[in-house]
């Protein structure tokens, strides 16, 4: 009988530290051992001249999310999952909302339902819009225990934004019961008044999507969401972090000392406010909050990311149909920007855009790559060592990346629900041939087996990454309520 | 018949740059000449080894201010400008709070009312609590064309805080309308919150005043202040700033090119939280907003101040009794921190405090030491070259200055009305010897001569301070509502 | 009998701070006195509707600067000064050299002969090459005693550039003996060898001249300057910074409390790296060290201007001729930019270019214009009181300046004796009518009326702007060869 | 025949990123396995219980190097390496010195001579202190090619110090030919002056060892040698940075997007100039350049490791006696500080104390720990992937780490041939228990197996830490002399 169930022979292994030559051998989905010449599998891949890396972690997509009244986005979790898997991640985490005067348990429920149609493995991050003291104090510890260690917040948007006091009770609560608050950063009272500013002054184009919003009033809440968590010391991650003087903010709060993680998106990295400029109407398939900035900060945010104050880069998958019933059908070519659903869809194109624009072009290692796509934001959200890494006792997530093949990419290979990718048209060198997910094929050659139904929802424990940095501003610890012993200097 | 009313002889006179001997003229209340040896006037003064200087600008001081309920601080307009003119201050500029629900109009006609019995002059801040359409639309364009060119907002407390979209709102119309906005800026719901969490712990000494509202709950809310008013681009002022990681803020943004001034006060120059933590119920005479910070911070404000991020040095006179309804009696000395009124008296206090700890103590130069208490707030709030200079066709408002003489300070020398001052026992040496204002001898060693009702309302008109700084975010003009040609390089 | 020798009336006084209608009344070359409506005096001057500044003090030009090989620049002290003085300068301070292995009074003696031919008042750096024990102990002391208190230090070039250890026994002796020094800061090693590179490369024309020395190499030497000094903790002045990075590294130093100046010139805000590469060898024109750099620059250093990082501009007069012998006709068109004499005159054009370009477009105030001009220099090189201001008992060096005169610059306009102006053809708004020097019509509409010899030298006594910031790195003092108390925190 | 040479077994595997349970099986010398339960191996060794981690690569030690004169350090080849393999560490890079006057070949030749008495594997820096054409052009690049590719700088003493020219000459030369230039960055005429005004004042005792150099002087050496690498755009690094100060002029040029790498040593994370001041001549013992520092700069420096600034820590293991010629019997106890052999052993007590300090203060993580002692170093230098990691195809080169041993460090235990350790009576929690060399048991239980000769000499070839970063100041490429495109925004 064969030691493994599953060989991957003669591969170029790459971690987030190390880059070998080895056969990993796989056995019940998990991996179990790296060797120079291991037995022979009862299958085998041949992956001579491919890299071998840990299956894209995506932790921010949207999938079939429901919004106050009954409105979903263009994704199912088969569709979207699909979409994952072409293009190389196997793990995502999406939300689950929480609608005011609501319970969390009600959507959430439904939810795990929708979501047992995943392709590739899933975790959700509770979207917390009311959290009234019976959700902080009965609803969240119980479900934050059963494995949700995740919180999201919106400082915008009408239907979701929580004010300071909110934010700061969440802070306190998730340090309480150990998960990890994460930020859409952007303040809702600028963008509201700026737009309304723009809509008075008959500026409608979907390129005033970005200018009711520039950088100042990303970086403005990125600032309190900061401030706000060094108050309460516990760890966040500020999502999708656009700018050069917003990623700045999180690289003074590390200097600190402060447990502050930036995450950008390949939009970015690679779509500039020129595209929400395009003919026409054009342009509101680029419209995304933050919005596309100036090109000059693509370099930016590459360094960045290179200095790890950006330490994940995720897709925000957010898919709506141009030609829909949120998009340009329902209000015509003549929408105004703030009419126009945001978001675009990109959980296919992550990782060849970055491994196109980033290892090719110079900007990160090919161990990076795999940091910021799959160990990192593994680690971040609990998942690690369990998905994001290549290493005895992970799951069997692959990919076997071809580093040489030339791909011109078309809406069709992102394999979505959504009937356009922002990133129609673009040549990237480096593509996914083989997925693995749990030692299965999950994907090949763009074939994707999985079904909907073999993946798995993933469950978090407490970890590493939920530790306070233990610099308070003051002697009292507001969580413990207790008085420490005084800091000491440095 | 002389050609002067008055000649101040042989005083060695001190502007904001420069420093020479000369007698100074006085016709009708003006300085009409300054020369080696003037004619003779009426009445002439010696001044021979005195510093002449310009009177002091206090920009920052709260005088009989009316709050909600009837209730007023202890100082009345009488006592208050007594208490100025005791220390070198001619004009003082305090604070028409609005209630909520009502028009400005209501206080301010009754403030107008009160302050005819200043004995020097003044103006006023309107304290915005409630900006409605019809207070920015139509109540502020008249008050502000009246001469009355500042709006304080509150970010803290309940019954005054400004929420972000009506900052914006009132920040347009100050831009509109050529009015500056003042800050109070500090987090309030973060305050709340820490407040709640102290006296959960039964921590409720004055010293937690202190922990409820460290730094960063500072800091936060002058970055936001400062994104706020960079989105619409017009000038603002921070009081009170406390801490270095709060002036760096306003640093920061003036590298940037934003008109961002900050204040800070003689209490966090010489004072500190160790003041807080006095035995017994001592440190309620310590508590003000922003709190006492740790001695450490008292250097780097000084060199805020010396390279003019800090540019003007206020009292923030507050004046509540130690032993008064609103303080130590009310509430017994177990009083919780949060019951115990904010704020210090300190408006006969400031010149000489930071003459020794300023000028003697090498941290500034005897022309910042004028330009930080005379000729920047005047300069500021549209009073200069009326008010704060030595120059000709000034107001003859001079503080003729012993610089020499060793003074104890204690509480009777104040001449306020408060029943105790936080710098009692202090010694510093240079005292006022005479004050003029518009030359009339107002106070001479010690001796207030000038009555209530002497002093005059000063109202302002457009200044050249009032100018956005050209640097908006995007070619979108909020305020004008139009687009801009783009922004220039760097 | 008058009681004025001369009274300019109605005129608008501006100072560093103050801007006031008044007539200034002259006896014996000095101001006397400032007043509304002065007595006449023995004659009047109508200045009615000008601006009334302190003639400017420009602390940095060559003026007929003796180089070994008796070789001098284009300009004597007669056409220096009248160049001065047609620009509205009364003031100047330039180099006397002293050559290695001699000693300064050699070059010292015969330069203040020379001097003796100047139209305006005038004193010398001494630019010292060769700091022997003789030097250093004997000589410098005493010439700084008379009157000779700033040091002049080259980093680069290949006949006067002083090596580390010679740096610092020179800051030394300036502190001990009340001295300050300033900074040519290039770093010289890399210079000459990106030269030499370049040249290897067949890289010669003009516009290589930038490529040669790179913003970094200046840079590097005004960081080291700084770290010197600070061992040291003398006050120090960095000449003619010419890009944002060098100026940062001035601003950091003054954010630790050091007192450390920085200087820039007309040239580097109004002319940039495209003038080098001009058709032709008309480049050569525009060959001055540091280089002109890309345009972007020009806005940061008025930022740098406006906070005061950077507190004086002068004009690095240093003229040679584009068809003389050092020039052109030397060479031909092919010479090679190292082979091109470094400088560009610039006395004249100094004020105009500031006020048209740093008030009329925004980057300064009027105020601000005569700080940098003449307060400034006149305060850090102890000419101030007597000089750069307008009070009483300064000299009645006087600028009379039409704000409404536009003026489109040419050479002849500069009064200088150097074949062209690389200003040539620029407009400006903005002139001096009238100029005064010591109470003396010395310029009016453009006609020089002081005569060769009218100028005085200004001995310069100890003064304020040389103590030291008090911040040594460790409790010892190298230069008194004391230990200290522990230097206290912040 | 087993399939292994070697398995050990049941340890918990930590490389820089993973940290996972699995067997290590190794095939002569090399690790050709990782799984959960390896087939038996000829030998097994039992980890359970153990971290198992790469074997310390320390990249800064100085063992048997000839001075001048003839003189060698305490140290020879046999002790020191017996000390590396006591502590944990593998591989050792130490420094062949070139004398002024000769080529780097005379005593390179002796050195690989003497080296062959190592117990573990080693690399040579080339000490370069003279850098003649013939050094430049013929022998460094035969001399890289062989694969010494790494050129260490004195920016101080006497002997060895290059000036700039040098440097950038040096820079050029290994950019061309691929090696890394590292750096001893302080200020040798800084210091020199320091110095003598120190003895000048009669200020001798080890403590003053500090006082004439103190951080500034470091800043400014690392500043300038910034500077020039980024002038020639090659990739550098900055030995054993000691202060914030310092470490943030490389935190500044890694912003900047520059490829600048820093080192510090375990003396500065936990010794302080305290220890100078020790009574007695007891000070003497912690002499060592740059100096220690004040305590507070401690905290300062972990951050700076945990943000990846400081990303190796070596020993520089420098071994003088205390009770030696060139110690405290040659001078006795008045030897003046300058006098004292500069330097302490460290080479075993390396990872406990940064083990103890640093994972157990926690300051840093376990995988940090492996990448700053371990995989950061060989991939600096050129040994990784071979060395510095536990990957497939990487030499067994491993430690078995037992966290929960404590020890109370004393001399015997470093078993180098020094007759102190700085760190005596330290208690560190975390230990070596055994050692492998190459699959080879060299240490186990504090008994050093491998014998002198054992250790083999890693010649390193081109790899990828020797990339420019592209950000050229100009156009120019001074290196290969020809110009690029236009750098681009960013």
């Amino acid at each position: 009988m064969a030691q493994y169930d599953l060989v991957v022979r003669g591969g170029t292994v790459v971690t987030a530290s190390e880059t070998f030559l080895a056969d990993v051998g796989i056995v019940e989905g998990r991996i179990t051992a790296l060797g120079e010449r291991l037995d022979a599998g009862a299958q085998d891949i041949d992956a001579r001249g491919l890299l071998v890396m840990p299956g894209g972690v995506d932790s921010h997509c949207h999938i079939e999310q429901p919004k106050r009244g009954g409105l979903r986005n263009a994704e199912s979790f088969d569709t979207g999952t699909r979409s994952a898997l072409a293009g190389g991640t196997t793990s995502v985490i999406c939300f689950s909302p929480q609608f005011r005067g609501e319970p969390i348990g009600t959507v959430l429920e439904e939810y795990h339902r929708l979501a047992r149609r995943a392709r590739c493995d899933y975790s959700f991050h509770l979207l917390i819009s009311d959290p009234t003291d019976q959700v902080l104090e009965q609803e969240l510890p119980r479900l934050i225990e059963s494995g949700l260690r995740s919180l999201k917040i919106f400082m915008t948007t009408e239907s979701s934004a929580l004010d300071d006091g909110q934010i700061l009770r969440l802070l306190a609560c998730a340090k309480r019961h150990g998960a990890l608050v994460v930020f859409h950063a952007e303040n809702y009272a600028a963008i509201k008044w700026l737009t309304q500013r723009l809509l008075d002054a008959g500026l409608t184009a979907p390129k005033y999507h970005a200018w009711s919003k520039p950088a100042v009033v990303e970086r403005e809440a990125c600032h309190r969401a900061i401030a706000l968590a060094e108050i309460v010391d516990t760890p966040i991650q500020i999502f999708h972090v656009s700018a050069d003087e917003v990623a700045e903010e999180i690289a003074r709060a590390r200097r600190r000392g402060l447990k502050v993680h930036g995450e950008t998106c390949p939009q970015y990295l690679v779509l500039s406010d020129e595209d929400l400029d395009r003919p026409g109407f054009e342009g509101a398939k680029y419209v995304f909050s933050p919005a596309a900035r100036p090109k000059r900060e693509q370099a930016a945010l590459w360094r960045h990311i290179a200095d790890g104050t950006l330490d994940i880069v995720s897709s925000d998958h957010a898919p709506w149909n141009y030609d829909d019933a949120a998009g340009k059908k329902a209000h015509g070519e003549t929408a105004a920007f703030n009419q126009i659903p945001n978001g675009v869809p990109g959980l296919a194109a992550r990782l060849p855009l970055l491994f196109e624009e980033g290892v090719r072009g110079g900007h990160i290692t090919l161990n990076q790559f795999v940091a910021i796509t799959a160990t990192n934001p593994a680690r971040l959200f609990g998942l690690h060592p369990r998905k994001g890494t290549i290493a005895i006792g992970a799951d069997a997530d692959l990919v076997l990346w071809d580093a040489d093949r030339t791909v011109r990419l078309d809406n069709a290979m992102m394999q979505h629900a959504v009937d356009y990718t922002p990133f129609e048209g673009r040549t990237v060198r480096g593509w996914p041939r083989t997925v693995l997910l749990r030692g299965q094929v999950a994907m090949h050659e763009g074939e994707v087996r999985s079904q909907p139904g073999d993946g798995r929802f993933l469950p978090r424990g407490p970890y590493d990454m939920l530790k306070p940095s233990g610099r308070l501003p003051t002697p009292f610890d507001p969580v413990a309520g207790t008085v420490r012993a005084a800091r000491e200097e440095g």
